[in-house]
């Protein structure tokens, strides 16, 4: 293995940070979290600017870089971990296909699934990075009808992405109903390290209700003097 | 290196494949090219979109499997050829901050021009893949002001793609205009492999201007039998 430094992983419960927690899970990975709590605004205050001025999780730190953008940070942790069998090595004559359906999940999926749940026209396909919404959702279930993952009937780090990604699409109504791609979903979350992560969560967007709750009372507080 | 194969690239001249052609020439890489005439729409019939179902360039076929996605295929031939120096290593600390920027070129700065160009609202920040436009190109020109290249002083095959990018988006008007940005646009397509694809592409443009105003011309002659 390529690593023995700590990962630190900037993170929100809940959040696309969420899908790299589980990657980390999945590998095995030494990893610390600097939580950002949302709901109190935390990933567009000052500190976290100065590591992602986007103000969006996932980021990461390790061996004295800081990555930025869920696939960039996919790509670099699975292939840290080349021993967990998640990733095709370089000269994998899966790595193109690999490489090919991680960007298309920032290329073509999210700015897709922004245009639908905005309602807004996609782009002239001249422009569009993703064609046409149907053609993009159909490029998927393709692939998927292929076999039991992305690549094969071996899971990769491409699934532990695209598993959250079509769990959350799907559950909040932007994607068609497609029993190919919620078997597919199925199949992958069912995985334990995505129960844990849920979990783990679960329990960390309590303590950030209930510290956004005491802000509002002492903020209520104070007002009320 | 990790590859004798010819690799095959889906080409149309003057469009987002140019920037994977200019690095197949700076890589010195055998290729070949199968070009499609865009001015004709063969990137929309049938036999392309068996190839990309989404009806894009570039795409590229290299032992026996198929690449699409222009970050992918950069990634994916940029580590063919370590040997080239355009490309840090797996376990160089500069590969993380490789990965971000490739990623960032399609997660963030496509869609950010896409929105830009069409003259529409960013979505909401919570789901927008690039923060606000101008956090976006801040991020850009805060990086491009800390050395020569995104990674340091060294080019490497994140400039490949950057340079291009950046100058078709001042060209198009989109950027706004930055002397950081305009320095090192003309620092990166300097180079002859820029000059000499551009070159190319132009000779095969005019071919393919011939063959639509011959084949409008035959319609017409039909039209009037």
């Amino acid at each position: 293995m390529l690593s023995n430094d700590p990962i630190i992983l900037f993170h929100s419960p809940q959040s696309r940070s969420a899908a790299t927690r589980t990657l980390l899970e999945e590998l095995g990975a030494p990893y610390r979290l600097r939580i950002l709590n949302m709901k109190m605004g935390e990933q567009r205050q000052a500190p976290y600017l100065a590591i992602n001025p986007l103000g969006k999780v996932p980021a990461i730190h390790h061996r004295g870089a800081l990555v930025t953008e869920q696939v960039a940070i996919f790509l670099y942790l699975a292939d840290l971990f080349p021993e967990m069998g998640l990733t095709p090595a370089l000269n994998d004559p899966r790595r193109g296909p690999y490489l090919r359906w991680m960007v298309y999940y920032a290329a073509c999926y999210e700015p897709a699934l922004v245009d639908r749940a905005m309602k807004r026209e996609q782009a002239p396909l001249a422009m569009s990075p993703y064609g046409a919404f149907d053609t993009m959702h159909d490029a998927i279930t393709g692939q998927l009808s292929k076999s039991a993952y992305f690549l094969g009937e071996d899971i990769t780090a491409v699934d532990i992405l695209w598993g959250l990604a079509l769990k959350w699409g799907a559950m909040f109504g932007i994607l068609p109903a497609n029993a190919i791609v919620a078997d597919y979903v199925k199949r992958v979350t069912a995985r334990p390290a995505f129960a844990k992560v849920e979990a783990m969560d679960a329990e960390l967007a309590l303590g950030h209700e209930a510290e956004k709750a005491r802000a509002a009372a002492a903020a209520q507080e104070v007002a009320q003097r």
